[in-house]
């Protein structure tokens, strides 16, 4: 595995690459890998004829009072991961290089971003748009990967692609988790032993909206209020939101039908954690 | 000549031919196509194995009070032209092709775009680069060439590859004059007899002004003011603007030093035309 820091020698390898009729798979990250990652880097492999991998936490997408500083690194560990994992060009630009100087353009979500995360992050999409379009440029993938864990970002990144008709496909992988349905973050760690131990109950609530719907319940408020109950009689964490949504589209759905999203997000002391499910109605 | 009009066929070609390792030169009209289009699509035959040339007239780009329905059109013209010019690939979309439906994100022009034309002529650089954006995202060209005529939209673009570390070569083309000096320009067509007689003192006050400063002049305001008498003895039309910036910062200088741009724009009876000269200080 190659490691490459330089955006010009990023772009020249791919562009070498590509001209020998290579198709490229790629796999953005910000670091901190775990089996949700690995995952899309297995399936890439399985689809591709190189495999690149970013590591690059990206500033623009944190909020001031968000957890950029915070946010796990270990490049070392990640190194290794990656290598292990079959990726063959892993690509680790700094801040500087990635953003050298103000820009003169600047590019927004717009659609798709008033609810979930983005209504309690605000420019936190900008920021993820700002530089997936940038990192589509430099490593010109063939099929990008991204974890269905941030469901949103998945919905964000797809009109992205439409937007621009960029020449990419979007691969949306399933979630990982953890052996008692926790879903697999880089910011799992940060949770304190209670924490972790009771957060697997976000889980179990939206296992039970999916049950319950399953049961023929289908107005979105009783089961949002169902798994609002749930959830505070089982975790300490606070509630950020709770979001029955059509999907992809993010709109707001008085009754069930076609596909939907419940998604949540739980606040606790020093970490946010976020999970969801796709249910399609048969 | 090929045309094409289905954006799929173009990237898919495009894809195809840079398989093989050509070169892709990018001339982005709006058709109605004039000896300056022809000089870029000459120069991009110099430096390419394969010239794209798109004629889309940008709605984006024009305001509600613009131009829009009034830009000449004439395809089968401008493919005459193309053709005999030998442009290999011929892109024209149609308006729901290039936009199919409302964005869900959307790009702005931040900076170089408070002066000049951006000034007057409030989101046509956020049009600009978006369509621009998408045109190169489907064409995907090694080197793409502006007509230095919208010296501004050529520095705005050059902060777009910039910002986006696009794998493009931005190739800005000396502007292309009639005999007495008028700067080509598809608008020209919609000129009086009168206006278009008189129009030719665009140019000679351009030239005054770079004569002023080889004659040492280096204060700018004397030099805006002397160029501004002789506009209003000269011509009818109605001075939009006449600035002295750097160049391609676009900041306002007092005194002539380095790099710098003298632009101009008149406004006529149904038009608006621009002019503009770089000069750099020995």
């Amino acid at each position: 595995m190659k490691v490459i820091q330089s955006l010009q020698e990023m772009q020249q390898t791919i562009l070498d690459e590509k001209k020998k009729g290579y198709t490229v798979g790629f796999v953005p990250t910000m670091g901190f890998l775990h089996e949700g990652h690995l995952s899309l880097v297995e399936r890439a492999k399985k689809e591709n004829d190189l495999v690149v991998m970013s590591i690059f936490v990206n500033p623009l997408q944190f909020g001031p009072n968000e957890d950029f500083d915070r946010y796990p690194r270990n490049f070392e560990r990640d190194h290794r991961l990656a290598e292990q994992q079959g990726v063959d060009l892993l690509f680790y630009p700094s801040i500087t290089a990635m953003y050298p100087q103000e820009m003169t353009t600047e590019m927004r979500a717009k659609q798709r971003v008033d609810v979930l995360c983005g209504k309690h992050r605000p420019g936190h999409f900008d920021g993820v748009v700002t530089v997936v379009m940038k990192l589509f440029q430099i490593v010109q993938p063939t099929k990008a990967y991204f974890g269905m864990k941030d469901a949103q970002q998945v919905a964000v990144i797809d009109g992205l692609i439409t937007d621009y008709h960029l020449p990419i496909e979007l691969i949306p992988c399933p979630i990982i988790r953890e052996e008692d349905g926790l879903a697999k973050s880089s910011r799992n760690v940060n949770l304190s032993e209670v924490e972790r131990k009771e957060a697997s109950h976000i889980y179990q609530a939206l296992q039970r909206g999916k049950e319950l719907i399953n049961l023929g319940e289908r107005n979105s408020e009783t089961i949002k209020q169902n798994l609002l109950n749930y959830l505070a009689e089982n975790i300490s964490g606070e509630v950020e939101y709770l979001e029955i949504l059509s999907y992809p589209q993010l709109r707001e759905v008085t009754e069930i039908q076609n596909q939907i999203i419940i998604a949540v997000a739980v606040k606790y002391s020093t970490t946010r954690l976020i999970d969801n499910v796709i249910i399609t109605e048969a």
